[in-house]
């Protein structure tokens, strides 16, 4: 926070290209509030050129007196437009357009996950090339200002671990199975009735969206150049009813996180079902809600909840960034000083480190149970609680809970498991998440 | 967000005044982190003066090549220091050095609750007058980022409410009252034994520290002059086991509670116990944890969790702030463009609309219900839910949860039945929050 007045200067212009769901918001809240915004950014802001693919179409957002065309290149390109709004989505055109605007040193905001999760190092060696800001809030966790606080209020902290919450429509699909009893099919049908999920949920449901969440979260937590292929991923298609009520029991509740944890040999970058313990943080984010939970070594446990997408709450997310590019421009400034980044080695599934949840069906014979932790004490898996689900028919079900143990370890000690006479199918495998601190 | 690398220059002077716990901690972190600190402020940071009460006291905090003295307010003066940090507390000096500081241009760091509460205005015409950066993050809520969010990340919205949990000692002892049964006077002596209550719990139990700390969110959240004096303010040491059975009896739980809502009449600004939802964010909040809720038009809900004091958590904001103030100076720019702030009338607490919690102990006469429940009506005031709990002995314990009523409508209908022959005591009278959108 700082404080000095500056008179009002020349209307600063802004250029949006796109205006689907987010750009309309974003048109909405600039005329809206123009009064309040020119306060806040010194000066008058003005939506002058707004670039759509169909200007025919008929659109319920009153522009007032813009410029409404197509040619979104020639808004990146014009030395008049002092700030570019890209919330157009998918690479190509966007990805031209930004890094054309980047390098004639204007002040960009974009809405766009893949491009940033994708081209960030390009984008930012363009803003570097340029002398230009690049504002991306709005890329990721919608109205949640994860990126402004992980990148400007969290400077003075090595971070321990960040965990997300980051897709809502996975969010809200595992927040009817718990508190519903829906399974997975009904509750996606519908999180599609309600417009949470698309016609085809696969970038949601198998957590490809989280995963390019996480790579741009954990490239700002850990100053690292990080690929969202590189993200280790799994979707929440495999969750049951037996599942939810097994964490129910253990104190827990299912969650799809993305979790980005630096050690001495790599990050450790992933997405997939997790159990949390009720009375963690995390654990309370239900429907489409999404949190950012990181923990600092000076700052302790810190988490962000709030709309993760949505018309408004991305438009919020956008407007701030058009503020603070109002702010770097009337103060006669190129954008802030961004720490380098370096690559870090991502690592390999097999060394995670973490607690397991296993259902393991068996055949109701009194060696199973025996044979079972035998096998897991041979490869150093250490259970910390197992329950029999008290079931009369059988397959029986035998839930455990390992303390922490070497994830390599837990896949030979499963493949082995699963070959053992007694065991009928190894059910499923979750991690488990500790409790805060 | 932003993008340019500048090349390493010249470093940075920080002087520090104050070297009590969170000194010690900026101290420490400053030291131990000089290199990542550099590359996100872009350039070296060096802690070249301290200055304390007593200089002999023996500290465990390594200070590396500082200057060790007692003139803070040669430091306040010192053009050879780019940084000032108070985080001494107390009104006087700090005041009068903050202000040097400012008018000479200086940026300054303060986590001074007090002062940037009862003396924010001056120091922002300081700020002004001196082209200075006056940065405060520390001032409030610890380690959450707060001061951030409301002045750079939440501009495009207009907030309809704050709400905070923002005194960790008074949110403990609640935690402990509801989970384990202790009365206040226990909970509160745990608190004091584990140094999260002071010996003279006054400033916490009874909401001054909350309502310093209402004033200066508030002003920031709605660029109003707040004064902490006019904030409504009423203390946790009612607050009975009976309170805390009667709102889980409700599906509630009872928090110490920050509030400021715009009207169009004014602002609405009282600190209290407060019933809220079990399912609403806050609820979550536990122990020494603090939390700040925002609704805003178009982010929505949002809310940041975290530690709200202590060292490391506080010196983690101070940091930032330290690196925030490095940008601008890197950069060559005076601190970020502030809104203006107007003076805004605070809402007489006889105009709040609430919805309302009574626990009214009544002799056991059939008449007792109606005598009240007319009297309500007649005061306009429309009973939601009423509890009559089963306890054999008398007085009986009718508790009452009204629909949303003028606080003036409630006072005068509750001071016409105790006067009623059946009441024997008006037992308890809380506000109630409703869930969340």
């Amino acid at each position: 926070m700082f404080c000095m007045l500056a008179p009002m200067q020349r209307p600063l212009r802004i250029g949006l290209c796109g205006l689907g769901n987010v750009g309309s918001g974003v048109a909405e809240l600039l005329v809206r509030d123009s009064a309040t915004l020119a306060k806040r950014a010194g000066g008058p802001l003005v939506l002058t050129h707004v670039a759509v693919r169909d200007p025919q179409r008929l659109r319920e957002v009153k522009l007032g007196e813009v410029h409404l065309g197509t040619d979104a290149a020639a808004l990146a390109a014009d030395p008049d437009i002092d700030i570019l709004v890209e919330v157009m989505g998918g690479i190509e055109p966007a990805r031209s357009l930004v890094r054309m605007a980047l390098l004639r040193g204007a002040h960009v905001v974009t809405a766009n996950k893949e491009l940033v999760a994708r081209h960030g190092a390009e984008l930012r060696a363009a803003a570097l090339q340029g002398k230009a800001g690049l504002h991306l809030e709005a890329a990721v966790a919608g109205g949640i200002p994860i990126v402004k606080v992980l990148s400007e209020s969290l400077t003075g902290n090595r971070l321990k671990a960040l965990m997300g919450i980051v897709n809502g429509t996975t969010n809200y699909i595992l927040t009817r199975m718990t508190r519903s009893g829906l399974d997975f099919r009904a509750a996606l049908a519908e999180a599609q009735q309600l417009g949470y999920a698309e016609a085809d949920p696969t970038a949601d449901v198998d957590g490809h969206d989280a995963a390019s969440k996480l790579a741009i979260l954990a490239g700002l937590a850990f100053d690292a150049e990080v690929d969202a292929a590189a993200v280790h991923r799994e979707g929440i298609g495999g969750i049951t009813q037996g599942d939810i009520a097994a964490a129910a029991d253990l104190g827990h509740v299912i969650k799809l996180l993305a979790i980005a944890r630096p050690h001495p040999t790599g990050l450790e970058l992933r997405v997939g079902p997790t159990m949390v313990p009720a009375d963690h943080p995390l654990a309370g984010v239900s429907d489409a809600f999404n949190a950012v939970f990181v923990e600092g070594d000076a700052v302790g446990d810190l988490m962000l909840y709030g709309r993760g997408a949505g018309r408004l709450p991305t438009a919020s997310a956008v407007l701030a960034d058009i503020v603070d590019a109002a702010q770097d421009i009337r103060r006669g400034v190129a954008g802030r000083l961004l720490a380098a980044r370096r690559p870090m080695r991502v690592l390999p599934l097999a060394d995670v480190i973490s607690r397991y949840y296993f259902s393991i069906w068996v055949a109701d014979q009194p060696g199973a149970l025996g044979a079972i932790t035998t096998v897991l004490g041979r490869h150093g898996v250490s259970v910390e609680s197992m329950i029999q689900k008290g079931r009369r028919q059988e397959p029986i079900d035998l839930v455990f809970v390992t303390h922490t143990a070497r994830e390599s370890q837990v896949r030979s000690a499963l493949t082995e498991i699963a070959g053992l006479p007694q065991v009928a199918k190894i059910a499923q495998v979750l991690r488990v998440e500790g409790p805060p601190d």
